[in-house]
């Protein structure tokens, strides 16, 4: 890829977007021109990218005409079409959905843990799920000095990763039951405010949804390790746009809690957070907004012997979602 | 204990204790006469009871000359410093708070699941952990079937664990958000309002809060099986009075999923609930006002072939509180 791209964002009215955007502009990332593609209901908008104003332009097979390098942020279905077609025209795709993730020839990359898969792609990266990067940016480090094979993870994560309108109706139908009125639910088929649920993602025959199958998945292909075993529990709670989770983590042999705060507190992105004295360990509202996942909690397995429990807390939108497909495209800069 | 006995409720203005009082009259629960006790700020403040005005009673000594049984709903320290008062005066105490459920001669009872350990009862009796009930509830039952070796659970706790002043911070807290004002919390040191946090009860220096190792030493006591090993994370979510639970369940053998349900459908107070076709499971909302433990989402552990994972909601303020207190009384009347 040349050294100062022209740039596309796929996407760009949405909470991934607006992010994505955000983050080019304050991270200087260099490129030469910036094109804003979003759906036909943004027609005639525009957003401000370094004091310019940028119309908003439909999406078509011309738009990646010239284009160096695209961040896909509009769901599944508009990456399967037109990802292909952005490659045939000659640009590197950093895609957020899940359409091309475990396809083979595919890197699915968190840099910090395995930005060498960068080197080999054809043309589409793909961005890990978002509660699979913030469990791998604390699991990564550990299983490479003390190998693990069995982890145990319940989610708690938070209405950005459904999109801004799910950020929205969770704010609206809060703001609705505080004021004792109705609402009517768009994007939710059960009530958020005040509640939790299982991840709203298909559910499997084999009692699993789609998001706990990915963060399987997915780890085993950040890891390169098709032997670690894992089983998640994806909830979904009322928060805006952190997510947390409770990871159970069984190593092949004991690991000292101080040994495992060592290698993380020595390991990139990520941060220890908290204070044992007041009792106080890391929220989602500690990490908005904080290029950081927080991780703190590390303590014994009270059942078993080779397993330690860990608390991490991670901004969805930062290096759950934008953020690390900023950093994708800062490591292809440097290759 | 005679038949119609003379009851008080202390703490009878709680969150626990309110709807003890409701309990109570819905249920008919046979008594002869019902004294309400709270702290002096109730002073002069009435409830009522089957139509009766009740004028709400100061905390002394003197409270208890006649009562046959208490149902002691106000702290830890309000029991470890009446309950033997009363006891001492002829009653016997069904105790809400922690303050003797560890003690070798005090029964922590589940009525469904060890209600024989009323019989040997000295005075006091415990009623265990919510977050321990509504886990054992489904709990019990398999491990009678199969024996359970370990357990790994991830909690989502409502605000009514930590009382009726906290379903008010967390409403009053959301409101301020949603109108964009200040507000100062008196309760929790944490955001609560879109935030979820580490269970706020006092932390231990292996790392786990007092909340976690309730729920390993209650489990062994009341399933009798101190080998039972258990590893807990404990997380508030701002939910109202529902508690949830992500459990990851270790048979001594492989326990087919169907046969998990089997054993659950066919055991008192526990009710299945979920909708596969829609990809919806219980949520806190759906289990507010119930009686029963809601219970769903069996599946294979990906991870390991002895284990299952289930997923349990309870109404913290009903089964994890005021009515396993009243289910103990039912038992004991009829003893």
């Amino acid at each position: 890829m040349k050294s100062l791209p022209n740039v596309a964002i796929i996407g760009a009215t949405g909470a991934v977007g607006q992010v994505l955007l955000q983050l080019l502009e304050t991270r200087s990332f260099p490129l030469d021109s910036l094109k804003l593609i979003a759906s036909p209901k943004s027609d005639g908008k525009t957003m401000i990218f370094r004091g310019q104003t940028l119309r908003l332009e439909p999406l078509s097979e011309s738009a990646f005409d010239g284009i160096d390098l695209c961040f896909f942020a509009a769901g599944k279905e508009i990456s399967k079409r037109f990802a292909p077609i952005a490659v045939a025209k000659g640009a590197v795709v950093i895609d957020k959905s899940s359409a091309f993730r475990m396809h083979p020839e595919v890197p699915l990359v968190i840099p910090e843990i395995n930005a060498e898969a960068l080197k080999n792609h054809q043309g589409i990266i793909a961005n890990p799920n978002c509660t699979a990067t913030i469990m791998l940016m604390a699991i990564a480090p550990l299983h490479r000095k003390h190998r693990i094979e069995r982890i145990i993870v319940a989610t708690y994560q938070a209405a950005s990763g459904a999109g801004a309108e799910a950020i929205e109706e969770l704010r609206e139908e809060v703001r609705a039951q505080v004021e004792g009125k109705s609402y009517s639910r768009k994007i939710f088929s059960q009530q958020y405010a005040f509640n939790v649920f299982t991840h709203n993602s298909p559910l499997f025959d084999n009692g699993y949804v789609d998001e706990e199958m990915k963060l399987l998945e997915e780890t085993r292909k950040i890891l390169g390790d098709p032997e670690i075993r894992l089983s998640a529990t994806c909830v979904r709670v009322p928060t805006i746009r952190s997510h947390a989770e409770a990871l159970n983590i069984e190593f092949q042999e004991p690991v000292e809690v101080e040994e495992a705060y060592a290698i993380l507190r020595s390991s990139p992105g990520i941060i220890q957070h908290e204070n044992r004295e007041k009792g106080l360990f890391a929220s989602p509202i500690d990490a908005e907004g904080r290029n950081e996942v927080l991780f703190g909690r590390l303590r014994k397995d009270l059942s078993h012997p080779n397993a330690l429990e860990m608390w991490v807390v991670g901004d969805q939108l930062l290096k759950g979602a934008s953020l690390n497909a900023v950093q994708i495209a800062e490591s292809l800069l440097t290759l």
